[in-house]
Formats: C-alpha cells, sequence, structure tokens
C-alpha cells in the first residue's frame, strides 16, 4: 500500500483448530504481492506453528509490530490450556478465540491497533462456553458500546456491496421481521457507512425487493408497497440518494451494478448469494456502525480442510487491505 | 452451426410493441456471427418494420424458410387489427402476441417447426384479454398435453443451470408451499431434462437449502431436515446422482458450479439471482417436461426501451442457439 495506516491491525487468530492461522501465515508471506500493511496476529502461537513453518516474533505491544513485520510474523501470544489439532475444534479452542476477539478490540478501542480483522469462530462451541452473542459481529458492538440494532453487516467484493436488513433467521421468519423502521435504520448505517468507510461522500443505495418481480405492484406479496416504499421514501425525505425497490433478480449484474454503491437486501441470502457467486475468494464482512474498523473475510473455519494447506488466503488479504483502507477514509474524511 | 436441425425454428415475436420484434431482427442480421440456424417469425410484420428496414419474405409454409433465410427474415404474417407503436402496449398487440404463440407451438407440435422460441409477452394485457394462464410456460404446457405440474423452468446460462421449485409466489408463502413431493418432482424434471434436451446421460443435481446456513442444523430453520433431506433421500434412491442440501450463498462460485449439472433451488430469486449476476446478456428459459422444445430470452417486453435500437439480442441468439442444439441432442438420444 502507498499509505499505511498509522497504527498497524489487530487480526484474532480466530478457533485454533480451524484455518485462521493458516489463511493468516499465508496472508505474511505474501505481505508484499498482496501489498498488506503490517499488522499483528493476536492467538495461540502453537496454532500457527502447527500448520506453518515460517518465522514468529512474539511481541507485547502493537507498536513493535512495525520494526518485526519484515522479518517475522508479530503475534501476541495468549496461551491456550493445550494446543488443539487442526480440524479438531474444542471448548479450549474456542475459549482461545474469544480470548484474541476480545484482546484485538480492546486493542483498536485504545488506539494501540488501527482495526481489527477477526479470523473465523466455531459458533458452536462458543455457545458450548457460554458465548450469548449470535455472533462476533454482536460481541464487537457490546465491547464498543453500540446496540446491536445500530450496527450492519455488508458484504464488500470487488464490484458489489450489499447489506443485509435481516441475517440469521429462518426464511420463513423474514417477512415478519421486516419493518419500515428496520429497513431504514440499516439503510442509514449502509449510508453513513458508504461515507465514513469508503469515502464516497453522496453514496447510492439501491434496495431489494423481497418478493419475486417485486411482487408485480402487489398481487405477488404487498411487503413492497406497505413496508419497504415507505422506508425508501422516508430514506429520500433525510436526503439521501435511494432507488427502488428493484427486483432482486436484476440488480446485480455488470451494467445494474454500476448505479449504485451498496444494495440494501432484505435477508440474507439475497445479500450473500451474488457476493459469493461473483466474488467468492474475495468476500469481505465489514461491520458498519461501530466506533473502530472491523473487517472479516467472509469464510468460516473449514475444519475439514484445515491442516492440509489448502486454505486460500484471499479472503483474509482482502479483509486486511480493506480494513486499512477503511481506516484512513476514515482519518481522512 | 455446424450441425442443423431437420426443421427451421419457430419464433414467436412475442408483444408487437415490446422489444421482441427488434431483437428478433438483430438475430437475423447477425445470423452468422451468433451461429444461429434457419428460424421463421410469425407474428404482425408491421411490428417488424416499425423498428428495422432489413428484407421480410413473408411465407405459408415453414418449409420455405429455409431458401428464404439467406436473403430475408422469413416471416408468417399474422395481422393485428391495427399496428401498435412500439413502447405502447395494447389489448390487440397481447391478442396477437397469443396468436403467434399458438401457431408456433402448433407448428412444432405438427413437426413441421423442430422447435420453439417464444418472445417476451405483456402479462397485464394478455390477463385482461382473457389470458388465464400464469405465463406462456403454462399456455404452451396444456397445448401440449402436459399438466403444469410436471413441466419446469430452467434457467440457462453458460456456465450455470438453475431450476425454481416453486416460482411466482409471494416469499412468504414459498415455505408453506414446499413440500419432499414437490421437489422431488421438480427434481426428476430437472435431471431427465439434463439427460433429453442437454445430452448429460448421468447428470448430478445439486439441491439448495431454504434457510440461511441450510439451517444449521434446525436452528434457522427445520425445511431442510423434515422435508428437503427426504426428497435427495427419495431421488437417490432411484438411483440419481443428487447432493445436498447446500447453503445456497455458497452454491455458485466457479468451483462450486463445476461440480454439479443443475443446481435445484426452492424459490424463483434464489434460482434467478445467480444466473443473471453471472450470465444477464445471456440468460435462457428452457421448458423441461415438454414433447417439443421451447425456450425464451430470459428478458421482459422491456417497453421503456422498445423502438429505441438500444435492446440486446443477445440474449433471444443464445435462446435461438439452445432451441437448436436441445432438438439435436434430442434427436440424437
Amino acid at each position: 500500500m502507498t499509505r499505511l495506516p498509522p497504527q498497524p491491525l489487530a487480526i484474532s487468530l480466530g478457533d485454533p483448530a480451524g484455518i485462521g492461522p493458516e489463511v493468516i501465515a499465508k496472508c505474511w508471506d505474501n505481505r508484499d504481492r498482496f501489498g498488506l500493511p503490517p499488522f499483528v496476529a493476536i492467538g495461540d502461537g502453537r496454532s500457527l506453528a502447527a500448520v506453518w513453518d515460517g518465522p514468529i516474533e512474539v511481541i507485547d505491544d502493537p507498536q513493535q509490530a512495525d520494526s518485526a513485520f519484515d522479518a517475522a510474523l508479530p503475534l501476541i501470544q495468549l496461551s491456550a490450556a493445550e494446543s488443539d489439532l487442526p480440524g479438531r475444534p474444542s471448548m479450549v479452542g474456542a475459549h482461545c478465540s474469544l480470548d484474541s476477539l476480545e484482546l484485538a478490540v480492546g486493542l483498536a478501542r485504545s488506539g494501540s491497533a488501527s482495526a481489527v480483522v477477526t479470523g473465523p469462530v466455531a459458533k458452536e462451541q462458543l455457545y458450548a462456553i457460554g458465548f450469548s452473542h449470535p455472533g462476533q459481529t454482536e460481541f464487537v458492538a457490546e465491547r464498543c458500546g453500540v446496540a446491536p440494532g445500530n450496527v450492519a453487516m455488508m458484504m464488500v467484493g470487488p464490484s458489489l456491496r450489499t447489506v443485509p436488513v435481516t441475517t440469521h433467521l429462518p426464511l420463513s421468519q423474514v417477512p415478519a421481521a421486516l419493518s419500515s423502521q428496520l429497513i431504514e435504520a440499516r439503510g442509514r448505517s449502509a449510508l453513513r457507512g458508504l461515507q465514513r468507510n469508503f469515502g464516497i461522500p453522496d453514496p447510492r443505495l439501491a434496495v431489494a425487493g423481497l418478493n419475486p418481480h417485486c411482487g408485480e405492484g402487489g398481487t405477488l406479496g404487498r411487503e413492497e408497497v406497505e413496508i419497504i416504499e415507505p422506508a425508501i421514501a422516508a430514506l429520500r425525505a433525510e436526503g439521501w440518494r435511494v432507488s427502488g425497490p428493484h427486483p432482486a433478480d436484476t440488480l446485480f449484474h455488470d451494467s445494474a451494478r454500476a448505479r449504485y454503491d451498496a444494495a440494501l437486501c432484505m435477508y440474507h441470502d439475497q445479500a450473500l448469494i451474488p457476493v459469493k457467486a461473483l466474488h467468492f475468494e474475495e468476500g469481505v464482512n465489514v461491520t458498519l456502525g461501530l466506533p473502530i474498523v472491523r473487517t472479516a473475510p467472509d469464510h468460516g473455519t473449514a475444519f475439514d480442510i484445515a491442516g492440509e494447506d489448502r486454505a486460500d488466503p484471499r479472503a483474509m488479504a482482502a479483509a486486511i487491505r480493506m480494513a486499512a483502507q477503511c481506516t484512513l477514509n476514515r482519518n481522512s474524511g
């Protein structure tokens, strides 16, 4: 990168038995080719050593990361009771992943790190040790003192950004969960996030419909007329550039994507199918609405391939680059 | 094309005020570049002349199309009461589009045409003149003596084929509309269609889940466990190669698509978002389960740009090529 964030980035290794340590190590290996700024990994170094032969420099303070970064992967070491084997998730590993997440967020909150990038965690094991948040995003929000309803998840690929209004709900519960108020709130989060994190002064938001063909004027579903259109009108009345509702199936091809900066989607798969179909290897999850910058690669722990040297580091590299870019955009704003 | 279907293809012009006449004329203009076999257009020639200066040869019988095709666009003329202006749909135009559809299907049923390609129609105007089918597909099915439940719509792009289990329903009605029986029926239609129309002897079908992350073992929705998995088991018991349920968001990237010949999707947008995101200009709708071959471009009448010489003929060209290829695959089977 030509410009660097003022502080190193803090990267939590995620679950030690997942592919997090491997993709982070591969990012350090390819730091020049990927154009990555200095970062410090946070977690149990044994999970790195289990899958990687490269040099590690254990440091105490992110300030030491800059000078260490050229010759070794800087690591703030968190000891787990025992090392997990790759591909074998455990409660000990889940506890370690939670500790590293907590420390990474703390470093960013205090300004010692410029941003947080989070490695993938195992939700089932986290729930087993008493983790009460749906996912890392809600945990980060709580640690930052932000109500979960005021953060939003943005999926970002090189040519498409989407924000889901609802996330981890059964599809049958999506229509009842939608309200004009919720759509407006997510829309505002998306628009402000485009300004703050992406440096777009007057962003354009395209809002997807819920039903096939946007409900065809109410004959194939009335949510567009009753819920979505009023939310769009309210956002426009605030001066935002908002279009829609658009039929979701014709919202994501090349020329359609050129007409907006982000698409607001009504449910999880409506937002994620197009981003992953187009940009599977480079999808980044950016949390909007936080006082800190937080990104994550758009993949899970992939326990089935952990330890086999098969994990693709490009999404992690994209998440690191994006965290740095969002930091710079915020600082210049 | 190196091999040609035995008879010309019959192409209905669709609504005379839509972009159907324009894209069909442009296909004839570019017949060599697009690699198109001889075809005969069916409809009101005035709608062609309104948007195109090229040569038209009015014929009575599809047999005359082969010799005419090099020098002019062969047309079986259906007179409407008066010519519609491009972009101005009317009931007269809807009537004309229905007549041309009916004749095209009749020619294919009788063997005078090898296949039917249908131009886009205006549903609102068709309903106004008493058309009682949801769309052209159901009309064609009835004329072929096939129950609507036994036909299926396949969306086809160069690297992806999808079949929706449910189509034009409000999203809120999708979960209740799904049953193991319906999924099995659509799955069989998809698999047999891959054999018959696409010449794939032992096709692979990937079945998508309904809920985010496929319901995460039942915690985010139980349709996968209760409805989709039993349907997959039943299809496998019949000897078909069926995988899934797969989380829909990770089913459509390059390497995922390489693992199946078609994806069975639970609802309209789940099937159409990925095909149109990846292949908007070339999407083809193929009707499975008919005694005849029927394809259509995956776009509508586009009244907003009709008559402006802006319509892209590539999807129509792809639909014509695919109709010819499906005919050849069936005849060689």
